[in-house]
């Protein structure tokens, strides 16, 4: 394909990204008419929305199209696996400025295809519109098969703390870009496509997870959401979790603790869950720590007695940022 | 409240416009968890997306940000609709600058809020990100309690056509604010905040309509996608549409034939549809054409016989431009 969005037209274009999409049990009727209609067996529908911008969420000297469209897609089915739910369809609206070349947009969407097979989702709808800053906003729907879902408000005191899928990948892959490297591969490919454990949410609900998130934006961090509204402590264990070695001499050559992307590093979309102490996981699960009680209320400072909702490493505060807020910088 | 979006941080945004939101009977779990669980009684969820960009589909010296929000929720609510759905509850994506007073987000949540409530749904979840151009991406959701969906491929020659809702209003007021001016008000505040017959899609579908969308880019053009869809020709008889007399007024004053705006105006979200001719329509539904066969094939010039699917009005075409297509200015 040649040209520029501009040249190919808005029609044009939606009829470019139509084609692309393969179909999917779920999606009843998919793009081209005023909505889509996807199925939802369970009488509930599960559904997130991410936004995602050029510059800063992605760079196109960075990440290819196709390696965002994985990316974004990856972000929001994750999100809707973290509740428990299958993923089911997922929709796209997107800003392109006239002068992108039409092949942009079109590997994006090749990129978002793939990932909904991935999960076992379909393209089923989306929005196109002329603007200045690439967006791609991303709203994914999943099913819950009858099971409940799993919020982040029910760890309790006692449970275990347990993690499937990468932490820090992501993190360490754009540590190394962001200092000009193109190496270690898989620590880069970690951070231009992540690789949720798709599965896992189901599983993690069907084994009885009391609380569950995907790590987006740290493993502290997002912790740090259940132990608020769970109002319980979590207390991370750092011998259990894995630093690979590789990881570390990464962090040799730059300078970092690897840990510290491990515990603040988002973007992988590991799935972390807390479970009743009793619950015999599956070895792709790793027990990293476990939930304590919280000083729910009182004066402060501190009394003796319990802390406050929040997560620690090894029963201390991790005393570097943990992840971060997007618009404090 | 005072203050810029930066100085508010990310999270407070997020804290004060979940704050805003009151809750809907259809939304399980609202903001604040991995995603939103909605009810989906049908089995099935109706689902769209539309992004919308300052400078390009709203201006914020033209329209309060409450205004915005209601624009933008009505335009995703009413495709919802147009699919003979119930709305239940939508999901927003937002990009604002840092520089932003932080009332602005707000209200527009506010104008969100109370348009969703006017169509009986609710607010579930959304994403706010920081960057240059404020974009509002929203995702509606729908439940077709028991019914087929209406699709744009439906018409068949001989049924009626028929609309319920406004048309042209929307662009009389666009042709007025242009111009500097303020009044009539009642099309400026169409133009402004359009009201969309929520209830007419749900009724549409089980008065049997064959094929049913909102007008959104104009009459001609979204009949044209049904003409299309369907391999249908449609026509239009221009004496039944209605063209009040202050738009009349307004047409002369700057040069435009009023029947344009109706025809080709965008926007208003009337609900237009297409009926077997036997069907008793409810008096708020105005005939105003026909379904007529089409020549779905053959040589190109058209020999004689019935012309390809497209809309004519009163039989022939509408000679100015209808809709607009958003990459081609």
């Amino acid at each position: 394909m040649k040209g520029s969005v501009g040249e190919l037209g808005e029609f044009g274009l939606i009829r470019e990204l139509t084609s692309r999409i393969s179909s999917a049990p779920a999606v009843r009727i998919g793009p081209g008419d005023d909505a889509a209609v996807v199925a939802a067996p369970d009488g509930r529908v599960v559904a997130s929305t991410d936004i995602l911008l050029e510059g800063r969420h992605f760079r196109r000297d960075w990440s290819t199209a196709y390696d965002v469209g994985r990316k974004a897609a990856a972000q929001n089915l994750a999100d809707v696996v973290a509740m428990g739910a299958v993923p089911t369809a997922l929709l796209l609206g997107l800003v392109v400025p006239s002068e992108l070349p039409a092949t942009w947009p079109v590997e994006l969407m090749d990129g978002i295809r793939d990932e909904c097979q991935a999960a076992g989702a379909g393209v089923a709808g989306g929005d196109v519109v002329r603007g200045e800053t690439i967006t791609v906003s991303i709203t994914a729907l999943g099913d819950l098969r009858g099971r409940e879902a799993v919020t982040r408000s029910g760890a309790r005191a006692g449970d275990i703390v347990a993690v499937t899928g990468w932490l820090g990948w992501s993190a360490a892959g754009y540590a190394v870009l962001s200092r000009g490297f193109r190496s270690p591969r898989a620590f880069v490919e970690a951070h231009r496509r992540p690789e949720p454990p798709y599965p896992a949410g189901p599983a993690g609900a069907a084994l009885g997870a009391t609380a569950m998130t995907d790590v987006s934006d740290g493993l502290i961090a997002d912790l740090g959401h259940i132990a608020q509204a769970s109002k319980v402590r979590i207390d991370i264990r750092s011998a259990a979790l894995d630093v690979p070695a590789q990881m570390s001499d990464i962090g040799q050559a730059v300078g970092v603790d690897p840990l510290h992307w491990v515990l603040t590093g988002g973007e992988d979309h590991a799935i972390v869950a807390t479970f009743p102490p009793e619950t015999k996981l599956p070895a792709r699960w790793r027990t990293i720590g476990e939930v304590l009680p919280a000083r729910t209320r009182g004066p402060a400072p501190a009394p003796a007695g319990p802390a406050p909702p929040g997560v620690t490493v090894d029963g201390a505060a991790w005393d570097k940022a943990g992840g971060w807020e997007h618009f404090s910088s």
